[in-house]
């Protein structure tokens, strides 16, 4: 059993919290949102009113924030004062810079480090079935897997500092525009008069299947659970899956490498954010496709 | 068993009329090129040297050709020769419009007629395993189904006529767009250091999987068949994906649907081809994003 | 003076008809609409009931009309009946394949053929001002020259046949995209607080300049008689614009050309159709940058 | 005459501030690289081997550097070393939030500052036919303009802090689109047959017309000054444009903006680049148009 604090309580972080604290460990959770640190507590996740006091002689530290600069930021504060070597576990969506720098930083403080963002949306939170992408050097990541097994069902090493982020990134690319190549496909078919079940049948079973198509279709109908049959209530919202888009662009930028499908991607989220979709769910992108959003 | 003539025996055609002919159907097939008809041949296919002559008096006609203009020439010649009521299949990847004005020429005719376009490659065709997206009304869908079971797997009724063309324009349409994002995240993924094996073990599990990725995968190594192992060499050819691509934007054109990534797409193999890759598989587009081709 | 017939009423057709007359030419116009025959009438054209009947015995016909296929329908139809080795000139803008066949149809009739798209809109065609963008051989350019300037201002001979009509697509290709271009800056300009007089003023006379910021600005101010000054009143609308970049695709896809900006735009400009911009001006595409359409 | 430091002496830099020498002002310049120090005094300009030396007591200070963190170092270390109430010249281009960022330093240290990027390039920098776009306080920009005057012809005043930026970054997104719109124009042209002379001749005094095509067209023969006709030697580097226009997005990005035609001229720039032409003008994308680089 860990002294474990846990850093960030929101839609994510507060189940997450929770499911640590189920499963025996000691758990000190915060959050700048005081609702934030209510809801959590009303999860069982015993919280602290800052960071600092969560993560003071924590051997464990766990953040799930927004931004890599808001990572950064706890680390710098709390690498001062966790345990000697205490194992930090970033499971935040962010840049893989930030990732390496915090890595870096954590290093520098004589502690260990993680990468270690997470798929499978609040859903998977809430029934720790999260995959866990992992970037971290190999005696790190054993020594992380089983914390993360009780807040995940797959936990997986991608390789060494900021790679669990790259893989992130690279998944949610292909994510973000086979989603929209799925919506094209529906939306063209319901103009020339083919139902979205037939193409669904024959997708499915053929070249053009995906997670898209055959776990998250965008129209409703085919996949019962999909955000498409609640009028694309969230999910995935679209400003996430758009910020996705864009930390794999700077990637991409920084590393020389072209990415011309998740650029066009990104620009029909954002132009679907602009006209009322920021907050629904990013499969809902269909919408400007058809004419209304 | 019928009197089946089969017009069109190029690498797709010449197995497919070798497995009717297997299954004890009275074939007659035929091509323009003689080569063709001497391959067919080798394969067991009795061949007529001309389309009029293998369509004189048959119950059933399968063209298995280039481009609408040539089916619907094939079907103009053959309308007045074949027997009454004769059913008249089209195997082809054309456009909607030219498959709807095939079943109108064949209603006048008093003929029957189907469009099943084939998924599933020449292997496929040579497996007797290829999946048929059908346009048709149902009674004719149910004459046809006995016939395509002995040349697929998978018989698929899509909805009327048209409509059978309609679905696989979808399915590549997803196919095609979907390959370069899978293609896009490899590349950036080796940019930052992140290995094939390890994007592809953290993604094939989570929201970034699809056909493109798990079964054709773009780059050597996880995904054994497919062509990135054995350089690019065919599979799918990069220029029939740019036709099918290119299908589904006159189609969506005609019908007054927005396909921006289908579109992009397209320009990208239309780049890959005009950089040396016409005839190599589609998947080898991650070339030109690695800035060789 | 030469007898004319003028097939094609329309917007355009019937001030460069009225144009003809005022210059002294024996001019009869027909349009398969009778509102249309009855406006050209009241700019002073006299008008016949048929395209047959403007057309008999003609000495040269000229035709404005929508689309390839009807350019050479009207050109089937009068090549019979027109005087013999009659010079026919098609303003329309359409495809290059049928320009090409419609100078291989007069050909084959032994008369003399011209495609002449031109630029400049309603206001150019009203104050005989239109850029005439030729193509034909040099004799019948020459023969086709005096008749063409009572209707424009600049008569440019841009090569053999189809080949004023591949002018006018690169022409527009250019335009659609630069247009967009010119709507991006301004919507991002408005975003980060430059004005739109700032910019005007900085680009105008530096690198970013076009014809689309200088004397079409996409904005309401810089340029009073810009469509935005009237909401997108067109101007040439959107739909237009959209043909013409579709016309340019199908020619490269033919010609083996890769123009992803120009696949870009039309995806933008048909958008902007499917959310309720079809009938405005295409400068009016900044509105569904702008998160409203 | 005041005394003004003049920090970045590359191939924009030197020249500038060799024509303030010119001008009678007494400059001292620096530069990390010894060699850009040595060909600045081969110009005329007395050099100190440190920013903080050249900058000591200096009542100007102008900054040509590479990026918005690059001008947010040198401003920090010489704020507090230049002469009280000093103005600070950034003519660098930056980012629009490191731009706003350095001028609140600026003013912190009760500074005065000013940002004026430039356009015009090497050429420009030499003849001092610059033109500035600058973003400032009114008084500040009148303080500022007879000393821009002697680098340049054309002193805009934009609008407050960070608006200079924003009216460059906004002209070089019309620019890079518009570019390849021509290049796109052009590569096709060649595909049909039409020469590029007869494009030219034809697009020049249509509604095609821009800079890209006649101050700086893509293909050798029309402007003999393009870049085109000496093979695509610089001119304005590949990597110069692609780093403008991911300013650009990121700009965008922040303030909400949609921009789908920056973005995908962004990834055929990076494209280009990765294909050999990093270091190639940037009009030479219409080499990988036509299949090669």
């Amino acid at each position: 059993m860990a002294r474990i604090a846990f850093i960030g309580l929101g839609a994510m972080g507060a189940p997450m919290a929770a499911n640590l604290v189920a499963a025996g460990e000691k758990v000190t959770g915060s959050d700048r949102a005081g609702g934030a640190r209510e809801r959590a507590a009303a999860l069982g996740v015993p919280c602290a009113a800052t960071a600092e006091e969560a993560g003071a002689g924590a051997e464990v530290v766990v953040t799930m924030l927004q931004s890599g600069e808001q990572t950064l930021d706890v680390w710098r504060r709390l690498l001062p004062r966790a345990a000697t070597g205490a194992l930090f576990i970033d499971c935040s969506t962010i840049d893989v810079e930030s990732a390496r720098h915090a890595h870096r930083i954590a290093e520098a403080a004589l502690a260990r480090a993680i990468d270690a963002p997470v798929s499978g949306g609040v859903a998977g939170a809430r029934a720790a079935s999260l995959t866990f992408m992992c970037g971290a050097e190999a005696e790190t990541f054993w020594t992380a897997k089983p914390i993360l097994e009780k807040m995940g069902a797959r936990i997986l090493h991608c390789g060494g500092p900021g790679l669990g982020q790259a893989a992130k990134l690279c998944n949610n690319l292909m994510l973000g525009v086979t989603m929209i190549a799925t919506a094209e496909a529906f939306a063209l078919a319901d103009r020339i008069g083919l139902s979205a079940e037939a193409l669904y049948e024959a997708a499915a079973v053929s070249s053009g299947q995906s997670w898209s198509l055959t776990s998250y279709c965008p129209v409703p109908g085919p996949v019962p659970a999909s955000p498409a049959n609640r009028d694309y209530a969230p999910g995935f919202l679209t400003v996430l899956m758009l910020k996705d888009l864009r930390l794999a662009e700077t990637a991409a930028a920084q590393a020389g490498a072209v990415t011309p499908l998740c650029a066009a991607a990104a620009q029909l989220y954002a132009l679907y954010a602009a006209q009322g979709g920021a907050e629904k769910d990013f499969s809902g992108v269909i919408e400007i496709l058809r004419g209304k959003a």
